[in-house]
């Protein structure tokens, strides 16, 4: 079969995968399943792995297919499996999980301690067929379309579950800044107001974002290179403060935020990792305020991304692409020229 | 009557505070309360508010009693107190409240927006008598005395609101690190003893404070000037790492042992306010911990606290001096050279 | 000033109050405020009062001005009030409470040691002045009508409380039974719309509450004199059962229905008081479900409300009333003629 | 091997099982494991399935062998279980969950919907041989006696899980009734005192075990057939009530408790269910109280409650008995006649 694979860590997104033909991978466990892939989104963590970025906390092997958000149809299955066969349409959670340890006992998918995570500690789904397990695998409603779907899997329960902490915290009337509205911040934004009556205020950088960010119901809009953010919430918060931050950026600018934005008692979600946080620790006692990694979701979280979209509350912005044109994908995002999401179709 | 009065910063603590003679307050509004001091805590951010340290944050008018550790008995009531009366043995919660603004109606007494903060922001307890009002002034359990419980008004509720938003998260058997066994960190070790069953592991660079460690509960402790705390946790905890971890040091380098130490959804509690964070995003995402600021404790969380004194389950270790020896205790502090709280008792 | 009062327990509606002239209320303490009542919500509790019901729950000394859903114009305020001025339009919350007592401490106003209740223990609205306090006033935003909002003040909060517990509870794609769509259940469900993605069901046994529940957002109607609620909801959630379940009727009948209802761990809230619960322990062991009271509401949770309404996320359905046709409506209510809310207007 | 069977209902104890030679299981699936079981613990519970109680709430194929508190030795394993090997000594969860459904997947595996309960809806313990699943074992930790833990599989969990419940609501000072000192009650009372600080009351029939409440910590006991308990509690608590009551008897007697003495916005556990609730709605209402059931517990809630034993926070009364006598057990547990809890232990 064909696949995307990486042989090895570079900056130069034109040269990043190297299409090829390896062999369709075969059942081993009762609980596998394989799954003919439809659609497999590109994510800015693509890049981040294929720079290397991720090397110090994940084990990789490359050559290593890539592709962490993927959809299609169940293909074959183990024997023991029992939540799906051949022919259902399915969407897969990135993390084949173990059930056994105490973390997935607690529900607690993302910290499970025998995983494996597709197109990032094994392969994904840039290919004709990925090999994944019926814990990773969620039946779709009738009606929707795997190609349609697949970013979801991690772009989509990525934002969603960062969204639900913030939700938690969130009273009517209380203001959630979303930082940055592209692939995850435009999904955010919509289950948040699927699931909240905060008043959302969006920042970007792009005009076009923004009236994306109106449109999906945000209140107010901020375009950050041009007017300063933290004026902005002072002047609509009567000077308290947003309760929520999420912060789909995570730089040293994004994050220098916090201590001026957060009410007291607030967080400042982590969600984008494009650097670092700096503060002095007198700043977050002072605003009793958090900083809150967030990482992916859990497959139950997935459910209930499924069920919003069934809904009709979430829609995706998406292009579609064939997987030869996948560094072509990888350089335009680079240079965030793609607007939504960038499915790719295997053959 | 006698006071203890910063009239400009300094990093001098020899010379810190002036003893000088200046009026009783009087009582203005109906829900005030004047209280004759019988000790008065002294703390770290004395020593800090005297460097100047909190100007950024808190707004300030020198010269200014400082101390907002204080208890005492009730020496006169506005015309509307009905919570206490002439004689009554009291601690202070060192912030004053309006009960009125949403923060206040919502519990959240520290983000209340209109309030005093004795010795920070308005006059505070290193005096004969200290004004405050009816919402900051908790009755005492017959037999507790004022000046041996009145380091909580602030040490013991920061330490106590601490530890309740860690132990909301453990469960029996997870572990807990304590960074600094000192005048918070031995108050928070009991309460985690006495309000969860989590294993407590204890770190400081001094042999005494782990021994005194030992003695109140920790099942182990680490002296980090010669031990790696990480590796220790990891061995403890099956590379796990800790759920949650109370910083009571806030130092740069103890903040810089969140990623290592602490387990995947777990928080790093800052309390200590030494340094700064400095951290790339992306170990937030991987680890998907927190740094959460906290800032001292609520009213109610005050009145919970000197329930665990009245049950036996906390104990202070204090030492007391008269007012004039004041900057000698500052300079004592700066030095860390006390063990457990000091206590300054106006005469 | 003219008052409706009740001068003795009676089930006889068309001379349940008596239309009288009274002293217009003095301030007495500092933080008082009296309001000019421009609207006073009708209540099932009125009707419940006057039939003596709450004898065993509340004290109460007859005669008595009833009125607990009231908002109007301070007209006059004590010596140290902040929040309001004379001129403002304000809603009322029918507490008065002391802020001082543990409960007012930690946020739960409802539960306040030295609360009195507009209409319940003290005189209340349908008047032409009411005497309240700081606390329990809320400063209406620009272009709210008190006339207009009145009802929120009990009917409101008690329908937002119950919800709120309720949305703690629900994920997306959950179901969520409404019992009852009358003047509380009208309002429930479209703050459960505003803040939740759950599937709403509704039920009721008049076709026009029906009607108007599917106007509003509920997924499913189902008429319960008609077809059997437990077979719906064995449908709609593949036997599952509603997670969670908010009766605004609280008779034998709807409290029997939890058993089959409820889905496993879920809450059947008891919000109207029309009956009994009658129940094996064994059926809550089962499905490990509960029946859980619910009591008007917090002050801060009519601010919530408030902000609900500013953002037109919840519409009262309401026709006025002169006071001397308060009788009558008292009858229609009774006779369950009422649709949406009434509000009777003093002079 | 030798097993001990239900063939038919009865109330007559005496004769309730049959000491039987039958097959000794055989594994079917990759996730089985058959353990050698070497103590399996009678509950009130298998009283209650003899009588035919259960037959509304669970499918039962008779004869079946009882026993669903079992710990022993792991004889075989099925081919794709990692977490256990030969010989290696487990406690078995009632429960054998699938990892599958949406319930598993959120942690609650007491809500499996493709589940088995040893010795409810499948073969038990009171055998030679148990046949489980790898979802639920946990293996013991060094030096844990299986024939000693083995209650723990449900009387232990389902107190623990109980008050767990509880103990997230409870702050330091608070009260806490537990109603019945029996096999749950003794376990849940020390349970109580690990994982909080607050002030337990013990209520009992019996003088004996109010002795061991008191010795495992109780503060105040109560034998409620002299005394009444909403006195006490009045007493105890300046008329606010107990914040929580765990009910392990859940008779009409002590659930009508509940509206005198459940503090405002309490909850009454129903944990033992031995009647009914039968309650006005007003009431549930007027207090803002919760009736909440209790079905058993998580296997992370045993894995927790495993530490706690480790740790030495909770012990066992126990008493062992061979298979042959089972059914003497079972009179004698009718007459109430066992202190602590029995353990069976197969030849």
């Amino acid at each position: 079969m064909q696949a995307a694979r990486l042989h090895e860590y570079t900056d130069e997104m034109s040269e990043a995968l190297r299409i090829e033909d390896i062999d369709r991978p075969d059942l081993e466990r009762s609980d596998q399943v394989l799954v003919e892939v439809e659609g497999a989104g590109w994510c800015q963590t693509d890049n981040h792995i294929i720079e290397g970025m991720w090397t110090d906390y994940a084990p990789q092997d490359l050559p290593m297919t890539l592709g962490h958000e993927n959809a299609g149809v169940v293909a074959e299955t183990g024997d023991e499996v029992t939540l799906v066969e051949e022919g259902d349409p399915v969407i897969c959670h990135p993390v084949q999980t173990c059930g056994i340890c105490r973390p997935c006992r607690l529900g607690e998918d993302m910290y499970c301690e025998n995983s494996a995570f597709n197109g990032l500690t094994t392969d994904g789904g840039f290919a004709e067929y990925l090999q994944t397990n019926e814990r990773a695998v969620i039946p779709l409603p009738d009606g929707v379309d795997p190609a349609e779907i697949a970013p979801h899997a991690d772009a989509g329960i990525t934002a969603y579950h960062a969204v639900k902490k913030a939700v938690d915290e969130l009273n009517p009337g209380d203001t959630c800044v979303v930082v940055g509205v592209g692939g995850l911040g435009h999904i955010g934004l919509q289950c948040l107001e699927a699931m909240s009556a905060a008043d959302i205020v969006a920042a970007d950088i792009k005009d076009e974002a923004l009236e994306l960010a109106e449109d999906l119901g945000a209140r107010h809009t901020v375009n950050s290179a041009e007017e300063d953010l933290a004026d902005v919430i002072s002047d609509v918060t009567d000077d308290e403060g947003a309760q929520q931050v999420i912060d789909f950026v995570g730089s040293d600018e994004t994050t220098g935020l916090a201590a001026d934005v957060v009410a007291a008692g607030g967080d400042h979600h982590i969600v984008g990792y494009g650097g670092h946080i700096h503060e002095p620790s007198q700043a977050l006692v002072d605003g009793e305020f958090s900083f809150r990694g967030t990482l992916v979701g859990k497959y139950a979280e997935l459910q209930e991304l499924v069920a919003l979209v069934d809904r009709g509350d979430v829609e995706l912005r998406t292009e579609r692409h064939d997987l030869d044109e996948i560094n072509t994908v990888a350089e335009r995002l680079e240079h965030n020229e793609i607007e939504g999401r960038a499915v790719i179709q295997p053959p």
